[in-house]
């Protein structure tokens, strides 16, 4: 790396680069790398450690050039279909929707945004509803909450045209982990709200199923370009039981450095409470399309460490709503880096063979990720932040790798990671109830049926 | 109609329709029709076989252009991509796959064809299994039995841009109507048996599950061109606590007339036991791709009614098998048709405002169609029997008009069955648990968590 670093012939690249600090910093920090490799990691931290400041750096490289994206967005005559996120729109049409409609009533734009009326006693109705409805429990089994997973997309067919396979490819992926997991879905194509459009659009959906569902214990939001690759993992419900938001993320990134990608609200475990329905208020403000939008996010850029120029997004929001109130929220935030709840692409799929010929499915962590999340490819639009071949081919070899874990139930494998094929590696037999079911996904613990005693 | 049929401006379509035949037969069929409606319909017969009648024209037309696409399917040069069923694959690929495959030998192409190897106990293991494993009841419910709902696509992007879009709808249709009547979904996109291809592709897929699985007690297929518009409407389990494979048909049309579309195969249920495992055996042999499918489907062409010349399918050959095996699979066979197990669409899509202002959902029949099966749109592929704004236009209002009874429990409907955009028909309360569910599916009751005390 530090002889591509300083090679003649990458001298007018290197010089590019250096003018931007990027190269010349990852040189200088992967040098500190190899070094304490080789003197001798333990010293210095866990490989995990190293791991997550190398995703730090690409995480930022990634983001760094999405303002384009969203300034794109925030012009009406441009089109964008994002569908990174879930239920994007079309800016322009959403503007002539406003005018023509008028059985939606513009909002006094000085009377704060809110996601609806005040409910301050969601606890004791929540509570009430349980206990009338046994048979609506929150619990479906020891230790097993009632999880109710939410994604979507775009009603618009993609700008993109391959856009929409890897959406259905993403759904089917997500189907798989839920049905072996016990874990129902809700996949929204609607913008409930027009002012909170773009990655905002989930704060409305979120509050609408928490107060429709009582029954529903935990929500767990997912992007559309996030895939299961650890269909064998179960998500540690009891580590939560003193928590109401799950994030990855780690606290010093977030609380000390107040840095954006401290945490990452791509896919997050959200308990049906209260105390959700107040952060969900917090964290609202920031939202609303327009002025306010893009005045939070010059307030993120100033106050966040990193954050590029751009409107306010939900996670920066949700950094800086935290880290300013930490002692009202804290306690109740679960920063979650032992496994990959969430998980940057950059620095998983090309390993993924190294994981097959050393793990095994179960792991959820760097070994085995549970989540490989495809921030910055944006597959559905047409601009992404990467190079489309690079990340549709590495979403076709995240995909086949998840699905590999289900066809192996079933005696069959992807030809390679990079094959729609599939071949056949257990023959058929009259006795299939005999066959070992290598990973006991066909029936595993945390779905059966077990209806506690007491939740 | 008449006068249609014999104004003078029609007259050269007249005749090039005559010499088909086709027209005038449709014609005279309409007179009297028309007829019996003003003499007294009382007297002739149901609206429903009226309806019935004029649908088989309808699906009798559609059909007769299918020709045209099989025989491309069947040229190797030509790639197509129908997903009007499951897992379709690229014709040539597979055979180079073939020749170049080491670890999948070729079968004796003399040696007749199987699903794997016969098994005769199916009924001991599987009961023996379920007692072993109190946890995973074949019964989720007083008579609710457990379901796996099955369907899929190719594991190839469409060749049409937006049929990928289409087919991402249909699954978010289908998680919805399942999440609601707590039916898990199995999503396949994976060739299991290169020679069974195309529409005969379901029945590995479906053996392979059944016996993976002998928790299910029903396995529900699903073209992936069905879409679910009565989103209330809850299968008469009870009703075919005789029966084990249950089809939308007529009897007298499949066992009297041997007409070919006497029962559709696009929506069946199949219980998980011998005797569906017998008929899947008995089913299998016409579908071997090549020279037995031909062979196959030139005696079904001269075997059934109106059957059109084209290679076996899957649908005919079970018209045949039953007509010719009525003693020995008829009694376990139910061929319903008191609810749209499988509806048409060419007959219902023009009369969903007509449903919307007369009826309600829950009645699942001609009134309110459980479901909506696009035969011969094929918006995935190149070559479709309708013209493709016809098809894209309707299953987007099939679409909304499932989508609405959804929406409607959080408050919100589409604008209206052409568009994509939703509006708000139900304010934010700060008592969410008092609000009506007029249809009552958040917490339906065929959804409850009740587990009976004997199966």
């Amino acid at each position: 790396m530090l002889e591509r670093c300083l090679g003649l012939r990458r001298l007018r690249q290197i010089q590019r680069a250096c003018r931007r600090g990027s190269l010349t910093f990852l040189c200088l920090f992967l040098t500190v790398v190899v070094l304490r490799g080789t003197i001798g990691a333990g010293k210095f931290g866990t490989p995990e450690q190293d791991l997550n400041e190398i995703r730090h750096l690409y995480a930022y490289r990634s983001r760094r050039v999405e303002p384009h994206r969203v300034l794109e967005e925030a012009q009406p005559e441009t089109t964008t279909n994002d569908a990174n996120n879930y239920a994007t729109f079309d800016i322009s049409k959403i503007l002539v929707d406003e005018a023509a409609s008028a059985d939606e009533p513009k909002r006094d734009p000085n009377a704060p945004y809110t996601l609806g009326p005040k409910i301050s006693d969601w606890d004791e109705q929540r509570g009430q509803w349980l206990k009338n409805n046994p048979d609506y429990p929150n619990f479906i089994g020891p230790n097993k909450p009632r999880v109710l997973l939410v994604t979507g997309s775009s009603p618009k067919p993609c700008e993109n045209p391959v856009g929409d396979h890897y959406l259905l490819k993403s759904i089917k992926n997500k189907i798989d982990y839920c049905r072996l997991h016990g874990i129902e879905i809700f996949y929204n194509m609607a913008l409930l709200d027009a002012e909170m459009a773009g990655f905002w659009a989930k704060l409305p959906l979120i509050r609408k199923l928490l107060l429709s569902h009582p029954e529903v214990e935990f929500l767990w939001w997912m992007d559309s370009d996030a895939m299961f690759t650890d269909m064998a993992f179960e998500v540690p419900w009891e580590r939560y039981k003193d928590s109401n938001f799950v994030m990855h993320g780690w606290n010093e990134m977030v609380y000390d450095e107040k840095n954006w990608i401290g945490l990452n609200t791509g896919s997050f475990l959200l308990r049906n409470c209260q105390w959700s329905l107040d952060i969900l208020d917090a964290w609202a403000p920031m939202g609303p399309k327009g002025k306010v939008r893009d005045e939070a996010g010059k307030i993120l850029t100033r106050e966040l460490k990193n954050r590029p120029v751009f409107e306010a997004d939900d996670q920066s929001a949700m950094v800086y709503l935290l880290a300013t109130g930490k002692e009202q929220w804290g306690d109740k935030v679960y920063l979650e880096n032992h496994y990959y709840l969430h998980g940057y692409w950059g620095i998983l799929v090309d390993r993924y063979e190294e994981m097959i010929e050393n793990y095994h499915p179960g792991l959820g962590d760097h070994r085995w990720p549970l989540v490989t999340h495809f921030v910055g490819c944006k597959p559905c639009g047409k601009f992404g932040d990467y190079p489309v071949e690079r990340c549709l081919k590495q979403m076709d070899r995240a995909y086949n790798f998840g699905d590999n874990q289900i066809l192996q139930m079933y005696g069959f494998t992807h030809k390679s990671l990079a094959s729609r094929r599939v071949k056949r590696v257990r023959n058929e037999t009259s006795n299939p109830l005999d066959v070992k079911d290598e990973l006991g996904l066909l029936h595993p613990a945390f779905k059966a049926i077990k209806l506690p005693t007491s939740s």
